[in-house]
């Protein structure tokens, strides 16, 4: 009890100084992103190589040719962060004012980690059709648009039908990149553990935009026994309450169907999922599971157990959103690369089968795997390589 | 004879040297600007403090305190370059895609002179409701909006809409820009054709979003004897097509109510505008003016009257809008000092008198005044500082 105590003592302070810093930090460099000009602007003939007349001629390009935009402008490179700051980190509804600082950070990790530039674009609407009209609106200047932050069951339609009617890659991060980085995790967690993937019994719990975009993969790498719990307890045929999404997932899967709650769900179970709340699962639910089971604690801040009691409780791997353990679960080991290389590629999509193929390639780039580390480094230089090759291939 | 032909060949040859140069330093360049972080992201402590867990303590704040957002995040420093395509430089309606390069050229403009970050916002709408409602739901992230290129009378609305309606600062640029510099240019030439402003007779032809503007800036001034003209002739109440914008100028004019055409409106003239076609302006109907006439030729790139047959018909004085003659009527001049001087003000709104007093100011700026240098020098570094401070005051 003494080293639990002291751990959670120590995160409480950590908490509290990075509050801190960080208003120090945002403070001082007055938010975290600039916008610079690649050109020289000296004199006259500077400016009249980028500015008028002679900019005058590189328009008259792009009417002859649309597709001369990617070689003529900041198209090429360019990503839109968008939000309508309805699901802020797990802050909640917060609006698009406040959801600024998280959009630049996600802007400067874009340009400090891949090289692409990104710019924030926080709407000040949470109306589905407007959103979608303003993403569709913004475009042109874009090569590629990052949803971000938008709370569900409408961050699915507007990704869908965006995908549909732009021409640009779209995601939205939250689902896709949270879901690449834990199926990455399950597949050398399943390796350490020696389990295949046709026998793992799973349990995700929490059914929003993470955890349908995490049940859509796990699906489609082949993971299949998997029992879903939402905020209700088990999702099955009778319940009369289940959304287009919930429903397609249960079609989907082979597991036993059971009625219950979450503590019915776990019993037996090889893997538990978290991406809903914190303290959802106790030391006992994690006793009750099969053997040496595997425990990803993904509520952010405050994980559904913490990986000391999971530890206790006989978990053999833990991860968690946080960076202060160990098998961070962090979604920048995805999107920057991920964009890099769709940018490459110019008008193609991103679809399942990208994230599944980008998970194995991350889950293999890890040549030494243990409990303690069962995913790369970001600050590895090579991820985003591998990444952006893999979706380019 | 031979020396204009020489000069307009000489022109030629410019325009197709910028033109193929213009073409290699965006294709070189993929663009001219480019997004950049200003915080170190090398190690899990920096991510901590720039993106989660403690960018959430700095959301938090903005929503205690709404006004925070101007201190945490680019809010403060960054404008939006706001076009729907419709009339880029003098080339027409070109749409959103065609028009990234000037929006883009404008924001290195923007960075390179006033430290002002910018980011070209090309909307695939030309609807005015539309434009207005996606300008209001991009706001919250930006401290400022410039209106550009687009068309006039759209245009005018957008911009009165948008004042009311949004507490950042918003100013179309092809209305103000060009209309405080040419403003700046006619005091100056006034005070060298020693003429007080309530004895010159001015002809402004052309009344689109720059004429009217620039219409407006006199009349508020104190130059009230002006006489307009549009595509039809001399406006005069007795025509009843006449435009909101129109009507209110007449009536604010003092000039003696004529009708007919630009030929009759010139005659006995002081001062000609130009806002409007290439060769609108003969040399017969300069010799028709007043003595010693001041002649702002300003369409772009050619305009209505080169200054070589101007001077030849005894022009005083003569400004074009082109890089490649003395007096250039540039409002790089004006926007990035204006911006910069509201974005350190936070939500004040642009008006009238604001442009005048800018005008004045850029006006005394020039000591050393003749025929030749009737304005400041774009790249001399107090004209940002100054038209900054006088926004300020």
């Amino acid at each position: 009890m003494a080293l639990v105590y002291t751990i959670k003592i120590k995160h409480i302070i950590m908490q509290h100084d990075y509050n801190q810093e960080a208003l120090d930090l945002h403070k001082k460099n007055k938010g975290k992103i600039e916008i610079i000009s690649k050109v020289r602007l000296d004199n006259k003939d500077d400016l009249s190589r980028a500015y008028t007349p002679g900019v005058a001629e590189v328009c008259r390009e792009i009417v002859r040719d649309s597709s001369l935009a990617r070689e003529y402008t900041l198209k090429r490179n360019t990503v839109a962060i968008v939000t309508d700051g309805s699901a802020v980190l797990g802050l909640g509804n917060l609006g698009a004012l406040a959801s600024i600082p998280v959009m630049e950070g996600k802007a400067a990790i874009f340009k400090e980690f891949a090289g692409v530039d990104a710019f924030p674009i926080c709407l000040d609407t949470q109306d589905t059709e407007e959103i979608i009209k303003a993403v569709k609106q913004l475009a042109p200047v874009f090569g590629g648009i990052n949803l971000e932050d938008i709370s569900a069951p409408r961050c699915f339609e507007i990704e869908e039908r965006l995908r549909k009617e732009l021409s640009i890659p779209v995601m939205h991060d939250d689902q896709w990149g949270a879901a690449t980085v834990t199926l990455t995790a399950l597949i050398n967690s399943l390796k350490l553990r020696e389990l295949n993937k046709e026998d793992a019994r799973v349990v995700i719990s929490g059914i929003g935009a993470a955890g349908v975009a995490t049940a859509r993969l796990l699906l489609s790498y082949g993971i299949k026994n998997i029992t879903f719990c939402d905020s209700k307890g088990i999702i099955h045929n009778n319940r009369n309450d289940l959304t287009k999404e919930k429903k397609e997932l249960l079609d989907g899967s082979t597991a036993e169907r059971k009625e219950g709650t979450l503590v019915d769900a776990i019993k037996g179970a090889h893997v538990f999922i978290g991406l809903s709340k914190p303290k959802t699962l106790t030391k006992e639910m994690v006793r009750s599971m099969a053997e040496r089971p595997i425990i990803f604690s993904l509520a952010n801040p405050e994980p559904e157990i913490l990986p000391e009691e999971a530890k206790e409780s006989g978990a053999f791997i833990v991860a968690t959103g946080r960076s202060d353990y160990p098998n961070q679960i962090n979604n920048s080991l995805v999107f920057p690369g991920a964009f890099k290389g769709m940018l490459e590629l110019g008008d193609k999509q991103f679809n399942n089968d990208v994230f599944v193929k980008i998970a194995i390639a991350l889950s293999d780039y890890v040549t030494d795997i243990s409990a303690e580390k069962i995913l790369p480094s970001m600050f590895d230089k090579g991820v985003v390589e591998l990444v952006s090759k893999t979706v380019q291939e």
